[in-house]
């Protein structure tokens, strides 16, 4: 018999959680509420108090409440901080039993999204810093250094679309298949080949962009995830 | 002076989280495998085995790992569970900061996928499923219920789709709205027009999908999401 642990019912830091998660998804708990001290949680739920700190650990690697020193501390709800959903995205990925080809239509889905909104919202600054990335990747041969500034480039398109949660989304996804995505260039009969071509494909998405294409600037990034995941042998 | 948490540096438990993190993103650990006892991984790190059980809780929680009794039985490391995502990603977004125009392209980015892939890949059955929701909506009269059927069916077709990781993602993010758009109906001045709407919407969505006709079908639910969260006063 497989249980979700050891006995059956809920742990007590499960309770704990649940009492927790529930203030938040209902709206009573918002961000910047302080939370009872641990002590009261305990007496409350009627739990020890290892019990309640177990739950805070969760509560806290989840970005969901942050604990300070100083005046007002104590452990209050926090705003929902990207990088630790981003992390936990990547960690599921990375166990993650879905096809390759699951995860590539979940990239293209976000990052079409993302390459209208930028072409929609690009500033000056973040076009130039668009048109520096691109020269910066036909400076570098290595592949492990083009594939650092790949994923950059990938990721600022998603920042400077400005929806921030598509961006966190395609941080994860993009950081889950990095090291795939490295392997696979190493394997390459011919590295330079493929890396011109990605060069050249993103000059073109940044040249849509710049251009306040948006429909142009999708369709050249489902094209160049799909050209480039067919090449590595990631996704047919 | 704020910090992560009330002393400086690493809590003990989470060198132990980094320490299984670390083996999971590189691949060390896969799907099954069994992780060393409490004790094993206590002496291995030079920690308490209570700071090894709190990093062990969050890990569980997060669905990253099950521990189970019986024969073989110990802590093992878990296919990645959706359910564990979606829930992580429904209390992110309940407490994100993030705009509603942000939430709403992130959505529309995923369902416009989920559409797309259920018009190529959806088979009589499914097709079936989704016929008789769309009758069970035009029986429903109360905005609670009908809600629950409008959820269901953007979740269904997300299913159907079979990129279950978009579909993961579609259930946390219409759960984390259906509080939003629940109130929303309700202050309506005319809830049966917008319900008759959306159930239009949805029969001519499910008509792209059984015509097999795949851009029809996104733009449809783009259409929808856009015109109800107009109506609803959700996003502009």
């Amino acid at each position: 018999m497989s249980t979700d642990d050891e006995r059956p019912g809920l742990h007590t830091y499960q309770i704990v959680l649940r009492h927790i998660e529930a203030g938040i998804l209902s709206g009573e708990h918002r961000v910047g509420d302080q939370l009872p001290t641990e002590r009261d949680l305990a007496a409350e739920l009627s739990v020890s108090r290892s019990a309640v700190r177990e739950a805070m650990r969760v509560l806290q690697t989840q970005g969901l409440i942050t604990s300070s020193t100083g005046p007002g501390r104590g452990t209050r709800i926090a705003p929902a901080r990207g990088d630790a959903l981003a992390r936990l995205f990547q960690l599921h990925l990375s166990l993650s039993t879905a096809a390759d080809a699951d995860l590539t239509e979940t990239r293209i889905a976000l990052e079409r999204s993302s390459a209208a909104l930028a072409a929609q919202r690009a500033d000056s600054e973040a076009l130039q810093r668009l048109e520096e990335l691109v020269e910066a990747m036909n400076d570098v041969e290595a592949i492990d250094d083009f594939n650092s500034l790949d994923t950059e480039m990938h990721v600022l398109i998603a920042r400077i679309s400005g929806a921030e949660l598509t961006a966190d989304l395609t941080v994860g996804l993009r950081e889950a298949v990095r090291e795939r995505i490295r392997a696979s260039s190493k394997a390459l009969p011919d590295w330079t080949a493929h890396r011109d071509q990605l060069i050249d494909e993103h000059r073109q998405i940044v040249a849509a962009i710049t251009g306040r294409d948006p429909a142009a600037a999708a369709n050249l990034v489902e094209h160049h995830i799909r050209r480039a995941y067919r090449t590595l042998g990631i996704a047919s």
